[in-house]
């Protein structure tokens, strides 16, 4: 094989949207799946969902290798707990612990390590999950940009999802015992938990060369109460927290999996005008960046104004909106412009922004 | 303060031993430790156990940056696969499934990584563990030196921890429900389960610049199905894979959490010819060196011959043997030499292979 014919790792490999899928499907299922025939398996490799499920168990892991460390609005210790906390979140499972996996470049500052483990600690804290189990790596100066951190977690379905799953089974059948991304049917609700794009432009506005500064923070934050809460009132049937690739990768990958099509309306999405502005200048499209402290979430109709209410109480939760539903009549994820017009919304290539988290 | 007073990290704070247990107590644990009095934490992180249990959950988690990424015996894929389902064997528990999180550099050749995945999966069924959810992430060229791997598992106690529980407590009180570092105690047998230093040697010897070829390989194995063998023989009190830092990390570290001393007899400890020599010509010694396919175990007195035969019936315990017991009469780890005297086996500062694992 010459060096032209050899098929080599792209940055698009590895930032959510449809080159990534491709990659997990053709390469690493075709290679890691086939366990889903356990019977204790309960949410299998191939789903591809938020996490997995094991004997009652949900599992969940996740690397982080954002750029810069240190942003407005948090770091990689603040990310790492949130990002996971939130995973398990998604199918309905109260966190319970999570591991702290820590890969160091020789030379990296103690200080600055501390400075993120306290931030680890405080994140752990307000989620009320603990760090129960952990790895340290040093490689030498040269083989690691800085620091990278993975952290993992377990969970287990609770009074809430129980609670949850009782509403949804009072408006139609329903088999699962969890929520996941194929539970999504017509005339389902959707609400998003507040502004999109934040964490993705903060990242972006950090980054040198780009010209301008920008007052948007990341909206980093452990959903798990805010979630748990929201379950309480029932009726949630799928929820995904829209990381890379955004809320278009999120309704994308809902739409596929639950083989339903999405309508959203423009003038519903939350958005800061911070967000808007560092859009429109660097020609990037909001709903193609990712979140870390958002959760979109499925609801059957009749439960939605409930669940909406639920969030807004809550601090991460305050600027919730309705923003579309599902539909049979319609195919992927649509979306009406503010002009009125119908745009098609499309599964992005690939996040804008690389090393988002 | 000035660059001269920074405190940052080294090599030596990854290598097993005693300065990577500095960083663990006074950085890492200093900020991430105190949850301890959740009452559903079984194993907490400040047990720094091979894994945490919550709720009756085994959860452990470990990062993989060995290099080079294939060497004589294994690679990186199963390397990760056996290091994490031996972490949850070490406390008794039934390894249930884990998680596969890639970290990619920009340019990775897709056909290694497709190496990689095929070898991840190969042991995975030997092991007869699924891997059931992942993450991928991709850096740019530079950012990281071509690949690392965190693979986190769960577990659960089965039957065969129980029928050992319940052997030791025919010889003595014992309060736990787990396999634990702190439970050697005064008179129990010391067991290795074959060779030691083999890993670490074959990644050494691939190493430029070291002048040297050998034969040996490495010793990866997923060693859950000989562990549940051995535990239904029973009365197992501790058990330990000396990787990082080897068989003088594992030891000292019982001794220290167990408070007794360790004798262990040289001429006892099995050790191939390849590994001997490779270690006299560089100079290192090999019961410092990390290892990916053993497990050292403490057991009752009157159960060790019955141990080490179930040892022995097994592919990667054939070469078992006794080489010494827990003593209170004296302090710390010391070794009768093959010449008749005695050394102290000091905890190593680290492990002298960078990257072994």
């Amino acid at each position: 094989m010459t060096i032209a014919q050899k098929k080599l790792i792209t940055m698009a490999h590895g930032a959510g949207g449809s080159q990534m899928g491709r990659l997990i499907k053709d390469t690493i299922l075709a290679n890691l799946g086939g366990s889903a025939s356990l019977p204790e398996v309960e949410i299998a490799l191939e789903e591809l969902d938020d996490s997995a499920a094991v004997g009652g168990v949900v599992f969940s892991t996740d690397s982080y290798v954002v750029k810069p460390l240190f942003f407005p609005g948090g770091d990689i210790g603040s990310l790492a707990v949130a990002g996971t906390v939130n995973d398990i979140s998604m199918v309905g499972a109260d966190a319970a612990a999570i591991s702290c996996a820590l890969m160091l470049e020789e030379g990296f500052p103690i200080e600055e390590l501390e400075r993120i483990l306290k931030s680890m600690s405080e994140t752990s804290k307000l989620a009320g999950v603990p760090v129960v189990t952990g790895d340290t790596k040093v490689v030498e100066r040269g083989a690691l940009d800085g620091m990278f951190i993975n952290t993992s977690g377990i969970g287990f379905g609770g009074e809430s999802l129980q609670k949850n799953i009782d509403v949804v089974k009072e408006y139609r059948e329903f088999e699962e015992n969890w929520i996941k991304d194929s539970n999504v049917r017509d005339g389902d609700t959707i609400i998003v938990s507040g502004t999109m794009g934040d964490h993705g432009v903060t990242i972006l506005s950090t980054r040198e060369g780009y010209g301008f500064e920008s007052e948007v923070q990341s909206d980093i934050y452990p959903l798990n109460k805010m979630i748990s809460s929201a379950l309480e009132e029932g009726g949630i049937v799928a929820m995904k927290d829209p990381t890379r690739g955004g809320l278009a990768n999120t309704l994308n990958e809902w739409s596929e999996k639950s083989k339903v099509g999405i309508l959203i309306r423009e003038e519903h999405i939350p958005l800061t005008e911070g967000v808007v502005s560092a859009c429109e200048m660097l020609g990037i499209d909001p709903l193609a960046i990712g979140n870390e402290g958002k959760v979109t979430i499925a609801v059957v109709r009749e439960k939605a104004e409930d669940v909406l209410e639920s969030l807004c109480k809550t601090d991460p939760g305050k600027k919730a909106a309705i923003i579309g539903e599902a539909r049979s009549d319609i195919r992927g994820v649509v979306m009406e412009t503010v002009m009125g017009g119908k745009r098609i919304v499309d599964m992005p290539a690939g996040d804008p922004v690389p090393r988002i988290c």
